[in-house]
């Protein structure tokens, strides 16, 4: 194999491969970079199994063939390089990667040990990029980190109405997301639970592609945009649909209407009083909703916030980093909390914007400080 | 105590307050701000024995008095207020901090149990700010962080021939630098120890002071510019004065005069390569500095960068960071390395620029592997 390619558009690449496979591994062949190099250009990818990336590059090839090289020194040495082009080259059991004065040797990995990079389930329908990873971020936001719960990990997937769906819970928080959906003809269904924080990684590069299509079967999911390509395979668990619907199916004693973004200003200057967990308290009052805040040590905090209040309403108790995460997803919005008694919790919704996503968010009040 | 203040300017001094106070003290007076205000503005203080600071600031002061409290609270309430001004006003046992619509209440702590904010020591002389923050980073990046050997941590400042010299070393390295240097008339004599950490974050704050001034005694160093004050603790054990001058005094075998930008981007390509002790050799040639690393998963590397060299002369290994440090120190210069035999430390050297800043940095080169 050998090709000469530009710099950053090769680096780019292979930062990305780096980026989604993990870094420690049993095997270190499956933390390697297949390269593969033909009339076509050249193609980075890399599988550790679970995971799987594929990206086409544009690159003059001067001789074809495959090298499988570890990707984080691949990552590092074109990240750090100054000049234009790149030469990639295999020189008896090393890659070349050379530029003029320099070349950086790594070892090939032995290329028929690697279990190969699966191909994308069969295709479902595509999404718009900015969409998709709008309501991927703001979905996954209320999904647990803790894997020792897989399913609130994960981001359930499905069709409904002709739109495409996703839902995340940790049980304190819940977010339904629906956007716009263009079925693939004889596509696909599409009904499964993805891992969240994966799809959070994958997203972040389909913002400005105006069309991804997005692959399933009963064990992956595969995102597709351009001439990149990204697989995992689905949580197994069991989301629990049920309950998550009859969440969503509220019984409202009162609303308050209030800009996302000052609310969110006075959460974020009531955290220093959150007191030891981390609480911040809302009384919705006549015209304004105040924000409270008391710590043994910092003391207490009171602001007020101008709002729409109507109907029955009482004082709230929430954790105050699951406020932020829910008036974060409304940003620059109008937000409307729907209010419901006890500890049931309380339903975020803005009226829908140009973009067409339409997003719910539930956050469960918590009982209040004990006197 | 009641005053009106700007936001930022009060938001910006109670966070340099919090930054130079340890945040975890045993007694919680230690960790206060000691807010104090009269006819000429608003002071802000605090100390934990060890340090000591003091910030005055312009504020329209309503009524004068001064108020202990918690510096962490207060500075991240102050930094997330988005109103212009801010007013600080004691009400009963709490300090209010007060915009329109909000009040944040932080309790007061016993000003008379706080020790008090020590007064800097005697004049010494002074220094232009950006020099002296430009020396400082230099010569302290040669001292450890590991304060299991506290002179190590140490930079060593004293005056000789009429300019301002600090010298510090981890052993490994050491940096020597002087500056032009102004005596205050009687000034007191400077000749001390001080913890370099603490200094290189003090000095952030000086780079746009025209003037500093340095205080010392035999027990503190304090600096103070514009109308902010600092002072700190020395370190109390004696550096090893003879050792160090011994170590400037070198015999030189080579000279290798190199872009240190050009060298410092070498080596970083080169670290990725740089093995399990982190070294890169370096191998002077005819008309250029050869870069090598080897790494026995990643690989190896080898890059030629155009350069200087004259003398006899071998090769030499060294941690690829202590080269990286080194050369930071140089940026935009060229760089002479002058080469001792064995494992007598390089001495790195520039041409004095329009600063005035003279640096001589030492490397004590690495053994080279067994094979």
């Amino acid at each position: 194999m050998d090709l000469t390619a530009t710099t950053t558009t090769l680096a780019g690449a292979a930062a990305e491969v780096a980026r989604l496979l993990p870094s420690r591994v049993f095997d270190p062949v499956l933390a390697g970079v297949l390269i593969s190099a033909d009339a076509h250009g050249v193609v980075l990818a890399g599988s550790d199994r679970e995971h799987a990336v594929r990206l086409a590059r544009t690159a003059l090839v001067h001789a074809e063939g495959r090298a499988l090289v570890p990707a984080k020194p691949l990552a590092e040495t074109l990240r750090a390089l100054d000049t234009e082009q790149v030469r990639l080259v295999v020189e008896g059991s090393r890659l070349a990667i050379r530029t003029p004065g320099a070349r950086f040797a790594l070892p090939l990995l032995d290329v028929d040990v690697h279990p190969g990079v699966p191909e994308p389930p069969p295709l479902t329908g595509t999404v718009r990029g900015a969409l998709l990873q709008a309501a991927v971020v703001a979905a996954a936001s209320a999904a647990s980190r803790d894997d020792a719960l897989p399913i609130f990990t994960g981001l359930r997937m499905w069709v409904e109405n002709g739109r495409l769906a996703m839902m995340a819970s940790d049980r304190y928080r819940m977010a339904m997301v629906t956007l716009p959906w263009q079925p693939a003809p004889d596509g696909a269904p599409l009904d499964l639970l993805a891992p969240a924080a994966v799809l959070v990684d994958v997203v972040k590069q389909v913002g400005r592609a105006d069309s991804v299509a997005l692959h399933a079967d009963a064990d992956r999911i595969g995102l597709t945009w351009g001439s990149d390509s990204v697989s995992t395979a689905l949580l197994a668990a069991p989301f629990p649909d049920e309950r998550a619907r009859k969440l969503l199916a509220a019984t409202v004693s009162g609303t308050v209407e209030v800009d996302a973004d000052a609310l969110a200003a006075a959460v974020r200057r009531a955290s220093p009083y959150a007191g030891p967990h981390g609480t911040v308290t809302l009384v919705p009052a006549d015209g304004e909703l105040r924000v409270q805040g008391s710590d043994p040590q910092a003391g207490e905090s009171e602001e007020a916030v101008k709002a729409v209040v109507s109907g029955h309403h009482g004082t709230k108790v929430y954790q105050a980093r699951y406020l932020a995460d829910a008036l974060r997803a409304f940003t620059g919005r109008t937000v409307r909390m729907r209010l419901q008694d006890g500890l049931r919790p309380t339903v975020f919704t803005a009226e829908p914007d140009e973009t067409e996503v339409e997003l719910t968010y539930l956050v469960v009040p918590m009982r209040p400080p004990a006197h």
